[in-house]
């Protein structure tokens, strides 16, 4: 009989998870289930495998759902974070594994008890970032324990980019993943991380003017901002006496800057909702976060307001977008001012068909070994076909996808709900990967500790 | 038989409210009983009054708050305004009118047809900012309207300062008010309001950087910073067509452009805890929300990041609050950066026995009548008499005081969760208020909308 994965979820980033599902379909003897409430995003060529069945699911169906994870053999979820908890709490009732991509809620962490006194495998955290930067990471720090150092500083930046060729706008960017994720990244409270022992704690009003530098050979210079969550990580880690702890997000040189105005006017503001936005033009939009005046112009007021000097590439940026328009209108019912941005944004950062994306990773790990400082950087550049095989929806869906059949196989067999940062599971899904083309390119450097300017204290 | 006055809550602000209290007490027969925790706010000759009972009460006691309330003729809470709903429920159980100076939460809005039911009085918002304020203004709006005017601005602003003879440091400001509201001010959410027809945003991180400038002929200038709520009372005060309507906060001059160094840098957050807090330096503090150095300065990064020149009077009002000292300690255990803050500024700004504060309040009210537009500026400036006998708790007691007895009177009548918006209630509040000195000076200004540069369009 074939064993059946089923996968929750048929959102635009599932393309190669279900490719590589397919592919591996014959010499596993899989049938793949998909269930979703459509399945527009799903390309012909997997439409029509023999392999695939798909089921049209509104996910809040209770008694749908059971029928469906009572007959698999192993489920993932593709559905946004919030209702991964429904099908782990089913999961959980019919005794199936489950292998998702998403940070672990407080909601899944309290199910531990129950999955592992049920011997079930609830694997989270297993995509990109999280899930690549994991088992990446955890990689070079285990080795550097196991020779006996001691890890000093860990630096981790993951950013969803354009490759070169269709680098084409001004902002170097294009949305390749959830649009308003990018809107909203980084509000919700202070970013901390912990530098040369220093706690460290930047406001979000000033996070996308404390970049950091990073460059690549080959792929040129970046930037990157600081992730909201790096203190967690430490203690997940086990690096609780680390003097340097910092994750962050990568984008273009430039891009942080530039979005720094939108932060700085207030319209990445998701709390509260704008009448008549609907009909409003972006040049009203944008006028609603500057002073009143009866006789100056919106971009005068603006130049003022963010003190933009006439020569600054970021007023090129904003024109680049239309915000000045009186003619394109908002088109939202009440919407927030992210919303309103997002909207904005969608019109000039849509990939085009052939566009091509690219992923970026980027780890430093200082350490100290028999009196010896040491550091190892090391990174991964992935670049995508077209608009729909993405390098997001590649190196997102085929660690889940390895991941689902390791578990299936029997080849990580621990249980409880989890994230790969143990060898036994980050291993083999590495290996896989690699095998895949996905892999990193490690380089030894000289330690200076956090030293952003190559200064001697 | 005596009338009794039941207040909850005996502290800083409440010495002119028992002041004017025990001063009726013979004419009208009161007795005024207090009841708190403590009473080490309350003045000797308060205490010593025959017309006062002190007593002791836990506002969790339930049975104790009951049997009080019993017995009371009239019940004024000046507790938190998140304890006032358990008097509140316990004033309706047993028959009894309220008298508030707090903004009316959901909590007691949603005792409203209960109250009403039971013929009760509950009045809210009516001590200064909320109560002078809605008073002294329904007053004049009703005028315009009684004439046939239409109401076409309306600007109000208030600010709990310090009298000149007392205005010793240079941030011209101590605290006479809870210290945590002054720390916390402008936060959750945008500043939202609305000129010429145009709505406005502030984000909070631009708050104090988008100020407005008053002058007020003998007491110099001022500044204020936005209100976040002030579309709320636009319909509150039957305004809902008006142009312009903006509430705002009073300082003096130059002080929001330093207060806004301390929300750059993100020192107002509430939102999570510093390790270490308790020994950590002022300095320490400071260089949490910097970047790390190896080598350079905590002022010279904070100079560098929030750009302040070397001649920047905002530079030594950092250092008149000693924020660069590595000796003086936060002194509180895992510390908000909020609380951490407020423990600095309480160092500096603290009242001494004998200064002064001042209240200052300003109304602009713009209207239409017979095609003719015209302006009423109005404001009010109370001094107080010393660090006991503060204006802002005269300010804030008398109203109250005086609104409790128009209500055990009978002279307000008037039922239901109320504020006092409505002339029936204002009127004898504000006539018995000027009986002891506190009124509104009015002026005729030329109306020329809200034009904050005088430039004609």
């Amino acid at each position: 009989m074939m064993r059946s994965v089923l996968v929750f979820g048929a959102g635009k980033s599932t393309t190669y998870l279900f490719k590589y599902l397919v592919g591996k379909a014959l010499e596993e003897d899989l049938q793949i289930c998909i269930a979703d409430k459509n399945f527009e995003n799903i390309l012909p060529e997997i439409k029509s495998s023999e392999y695939v069945v798909l089921k049209t699911l509104d996910i809040q169906d209770e008694a749908k759902v059971e029928a469906l994870v009572q007959e698999a053999s192993i489920v993932i979820s593709m559905l946004p974070a919030f209702l991964h908890i429904i099908v782990a709490k089913c999961c959980l009732a019919y005794g199936k594994d489950l292998v998702t991509a998403s940070y672990i809620s407080d909601e899944m962490k309290q199910l531990e008890g129950s999955v592992k006194e049920k011997g079930l495998t609830f694997l989270n955290e297993v995509g990109l970032d999280p899930g690549i930067d994991h088992m990446s990471a955890m990689e070079i720090v285990d080795d550097i324990q196991k020779q006996g150092g001691e890890v000093l500083l860990f630096e981790s930046f993951c950013g969803g980019l354009l490759a070169p060729e269709s680098d084409t706008n001004l902002w170097n960017y294009k949305f390749t993943w959830n649009p308003r994720n990018v809107v909203l990244a980084g509000q919700g409270g202070a970013a901390k991380f912990i530098q040369e022992g220093t706690y460290k704690y930047i406001p979000y009003h000033k996070l996308f003017r404390r970049t950091e530098f990073l460059e690549i050979e080959g792929f040129g210079s970046f930037e990157a901002y600081a992730n909201r969550d790096s203190l967690k990580y430490r203690s997940v880690y086990g690096l609780d006496n680390i003097l340097t702890f910092y994750r962050g997000t990568i984008r273009r040189v430039g891009f942080s800057r530039a979005w720094n105005l939108f932060v700085q006017l207030g319209m990445t503001d998701d709390s509260y909702t704008i009448e008549n936005s609907e009909h409003m033009s972006y040049r009203d939009f944008l006028n609603l976060f500057l002073a009143y005046s009866p006789t100056d112009s919106v971009e005068l007021k603006l130049r003022h307001y963010l003190k933009i000097d006439q020569d600054d590439v970021v007023w090129q940026k904003l024109v680049e977008l239309d915000v000045f328009s009186t003619f394109k209108k908002i088109g939202i019912k009440n919407a927030t001012p992210a919303q309103a941005l997002q909207s904005i944004l969608q019109d000039s950062w849509k990939l085009s068909p052939d566009d091509k994306d690219m992923i970026v990773m980027y780890h430093k790990i200082g350490y100290e070994i028999y009196g010896e400082r040491k550091q190892i950087d090391a990174h991964m550049v992935v670049t995508g076909t077209d608009a729909a095989y993405t390098a997001m929806a590649k190196t997102v869906g085929l660690p889940l996808g390895i991941s689902a059949l390791l578990v299936l196989n029997k080849k990580i067999t621990e249980t409880g709900v989890l994230l790969p940062i143990n060898r036994n599971i980050y291993e083999p899904v590495l290996k896989e990967l690699k095998a895949q083309g996905i892999s990193f390119t490690h380089k030894e450097v000289a330690y200076m500790g956090y030293n952003p300017n190559n200064v001697f204290g």
